[in-house]
C-alpha cells in the first residue's frame, strides 16, 4: 500500500470515528439505544429484525444499508418497523456504512418515542467492522450454515462486537456444523463476546435477544 | 467521496487491470486455465474445491485468499491439491485479492503440468468483484441458504462473472428458498450467466462443473 493511500485512509477513519463518538452521545441523551448489526449476506439480519418488529415490545426504527435495492427496507416496513434505506450504489458501491451517512439519515428520521434504533449494515463480514457507525453495541450475526471457522478467518467483526448472534439453529440437524467448536472459536478471538443462539423462523431463543434489548434500553 | 480519494482509487484500479491482462495472457500461453472463485463467507468455495481435488481428473493448483489463517489451504492440501496461501491480515486486512499479489504468488508456484489454477478469493460478495485478478473465468458461488434476493442486492459479482454455482442444493428441502425466483433474479442482473446447481456434499450436479472445466481446459 502506498504512503499517500495510507494517509488518506487514516484521515477518513479519524473523521469517521469523531462523528461516531458524537452520534453515540447524542443518541444516549435522547434515550435511544443504538445497535449496529453486521454479518455476511444471507446470515439472517433482516429476518431477525422482522421477528423483532413483530414480537418485541417497544418502538423500533432501522436504517437499512444496501448497495442496491430497497428490498430489506420493504420487508422491515411490512413487519411494522419504521425503516430508512441507504443505498451506496450511486456512491461507488461502498461495502460498509460510515457515521456521516448515519448522521445524514438521522436528520430525516423522527426519533420521538423511539426506544431502539438499529442499523442493518451492508452484508459483508470484513469492511463494516472497520468503520464505527456510533452504535452503543455492535452485534455480529453468524448463521449455522456458515461453518465453525469463520470467527478465526474474519476476526475483526468478532473483536469489535459485544454480542454474537448465531442464527438458523433450526437447520443444525441437517448440517455438519460443530456448535461447540464454533463457540470455542468465537471465544478464541474475543473471550468477552456474549453469544446468543436462536432461530428467527421458529422463535426458539428469541427471548434471550429480547432480554438483552430490554436490559440495555435507555428510556 | 473526496476528489483526491477517487483519483488514488482510479490509479490503483488501472494498475491492477493492466497486470491482470498480462497474467491472463501469460497463463494462456502456458496452457493453464485460470479460474477465480468469489462468494460470501461460508458459501462453500472450499468444499467445492475439496470435492474437485478428489474427483476431477487433472492436475490442479489453488491460490487461497484469506485475511487470517491457513485453514483453507490446509483443507485443500489434505484433499490433494497444490495450495498456496495469501493472507492479507499483515497488509491491512484487505477484503479482496489484486493481480499484483497473484503475480507474486505465481513466482513461487511450479506451474509445470498444471491444467487448472484456481483462486479462492476472500469471502466477500462485494469487494473482490471490483478487482480483476487476471482469471479466464470469474465464477460466483452462492449457497441455497443465502436467499433469492442476493443477486439483486450484490449485482456486481454476478455481472462480472461467467458462471454462477448454486451450492448446498441438498439443503433445499429444509429451506424456504424459491430456486426458480433465485435463477430469475440471477438472469435479471446478468442474462448471459451460466448457472450450475450442485451439492459438493452429496456430489449431485458435480458432473456439470467438471464438464465446464474439461470443455475450457487449455492443454
Amino acid at each position: 500500500m502506498q504512503e499517500k493511500e495510507i494517509k488518506v485512509m487514516k484521515k477518513i477513519l479519524a473523521t469517521n470515528d469523531k462523528m461516531a463518538m458524537e452520534l453515540r452521545n447524542i443518541l444516549k441523551e435522547k434515550g435511544v439505544l443504538f445497535i449496529n448489526l453486521m454479518s455476511s449476506p444471507g446470515s439472517g439480519k433482516t429476518t431477525l429484525l422482522e421477528n423483532t418488529a413483530k414480537n418485541f415490545n417497544g418502538k423500533l426504527a432501522v436504517i437499512e444499508g444496501d448497495i442496491e435495492t430497497t428490498l430489506d427496507s420493504q420487508r422491515i416496513s411490512n413487519a411494522g418497523m419504521l425503516s430508512y434505506q441507504i443505498n451506496t450504489g450511486p456512491f461507488g458501491g461502498d461495502c460498509h456504512l460510515e457515521s456521516g451517512w448515519i448522521k445524514s439519515a438521522l436528520e430525516e428520521i423522527d426519533l420521538t418515542n423511539i426506544d431502539i434504533l438499529f442499523v442493518e449494515n451492508i452484508g459483508n463480514l470484513v469492511c463494516p467492522a472497520e468503520f464505527d457507525v456510533g452504535a452503543h453495541f455492535n452485534v455480529v450475526v453468524l448463521s449455522t450454515t456458515e461453518g465453525e471457522d469463520k470467527p478465526l478467518k474474519y476476526p475483526l467483526a468478532f473483536q469489535n462486537s459485544s454480542v454474537c448472534i448465531i442464527t438458523k439453529t433450526d437447520l443444525t440437524p441437517y448440517l455438519e456444523i460443530d456448535l461447540k467448536q464454533l463457540k470455542e472459536n468465537i471465544k478464541k478471538v474475543n473471550p468477552k463476546l456474549k453469544i446468543l443462539e436462536l432461530s428467527s423462523k421458529t422463535g426458539n431463543g428469541m427471548e434471550n435477544w429480547f432480554n438483552f434489548l430490554n436490559k440495555n434500553k435507555l428510556s
